[in-house]
């Protein structure tokens, strides 16, 4: 029996994270049950506030993160996938506190927007403040040659943040607007295409009518690397 | 903190415990990530064919549920929830390995029954060959006053369990238009509603037009079952 399974360290938010389930699933070739991929969701929506904890007005979710990190490890998880882009700011500390390889989000962002044939040059990215503050893709996609186009702060506080917490209360056709709002803002300063760089946003983004312009799904993009993940580890 | 986790034997298949994520999240009453339920989803699509075992095609799924329900317990699950109605074939010997309670998908559908205002009287179930031949549905029903309308052979034959494999295939639009004829067919005999008694069903109901009869659908019946466990489960 293949032994090698996926672990999900989720519940940020938990609908984010039924989603990337879905995408595992439907994103998978299977023809039966047995071929799909073996995965474990450790789905803990009482993790602290991400956001919170990096402005300084909340509890640090690090422990939270490493004790579903560690009950991952005893489910006999190979690899770890995290559909929640702020969690990445914690990463190098959860990487010191397993031996297990954590697919980053970004990367998965990255690979996602050269298959999309995105090349060097301007893209935008949303996000929640803290993801935005920490630089993660800022740093992340300046080494492939893109240059990120962020929202203004005023985009931020009226749309983005707003939007976020409505996928997060359950009210996710009433997120839609503010963030295609948000997203058509980026495209109309040059933006070549938009990364939806906070899984609760392509929910938002998918309750309404396609966008005119690319956008890079941070959900689907982690679970195409988590696909390719365990495919690679597959014996034969 | 509050330590009451649900836990969720998955994988079969693997797209109906992402909507069954799906739904835990969205029926539940929720302003922000940290009023959702912690879940673990053990999601093991390697659990061997159900309907095959049953009918002497396949090895016996038990050994692999009894895994899964002995990680959930390892992840600190308090209740076991299983989104897969021919598993409920295997209830007995799950209660007799476990001290966790296992939420019954065919009681929660009962619940579900009633709560649409169906009373005692003829009702459809549609499910897998083995759901059926176990009568799972005939005696838990029988209890509450329903009469238990099935699909025929040919109806089995040609309609729901392609419809069923159709979804496990992720090929959900396809599954649509034979599903809904046979349910269809139950509620043309006779049936006041139909009870979507196998998993991947209403996810194959849902990819079209919805069926002009009440319809149960057990995903989301199992989901308001978790949630009524959670709820009076939670201090305060």
């Amino acid at each position: 029996m293949e032994e090698r399974i996926l672990g999900v360290l989720g519940g940020m938010g938990p609908l984010a994270s039924a989603e990337f389930m879905r995408q595992l699933t439907l994103l998978t070739p299977a023809e039966r049950d047995q071929d799909h991929i073996p995965a474990v969701l450790w789905s803990d929506p009482r993790v602290p506030d991400r956001t919170a904890a990096r402005q300084g007005r909340g509890p640090d979710p690090l422990p939270a993160l490493l004790r579903g990190i560690h009950g991952l490890e005893a489910a006999g998880a190979g690899a770890i996938a995290i559909p929640c882009n702020t969690a990445h700011g914690w990463i190098k500390g959860m990487r010191a506190a397993t031996r297990l390889p954590i697919l980053h989000i970004v990367e998965a962002a990255a690979d996602a927007l050269r298959a999309a044939g995105i090349g060097p040059g301007p893209v935008g990215v949303m996000g929640t403040a803290a993801t935005l503050a920490m630089g993660l893709y800022q740093e992340g996609l300046r080494a492939g040659g893109w240059e990120v186009l962020l929202p203004t702060e005023e985009e931020m506080a009226r749309l983005v943040s707003p939007g976020i917490a409505l996928v997060k209360a359950n009210r996710v056709a009433d997120s839609h607007a503010p963030l295609a709002e948000a997203a058509g803002a980026l495209a109309a300063r040059g933006a070549r295409a938009v990364v939806l760089g906070c899984t609760e946003i392509p929910l938002g983004i998918a309750a309404g009518p396609a966008l005119p312009f690319p956008v890079i799904d941070t959900i689907e993009a982690l679970a195409l690397a988590a696909i390719r993940w365990a495919r690679a580890s597959s014996p034969g």
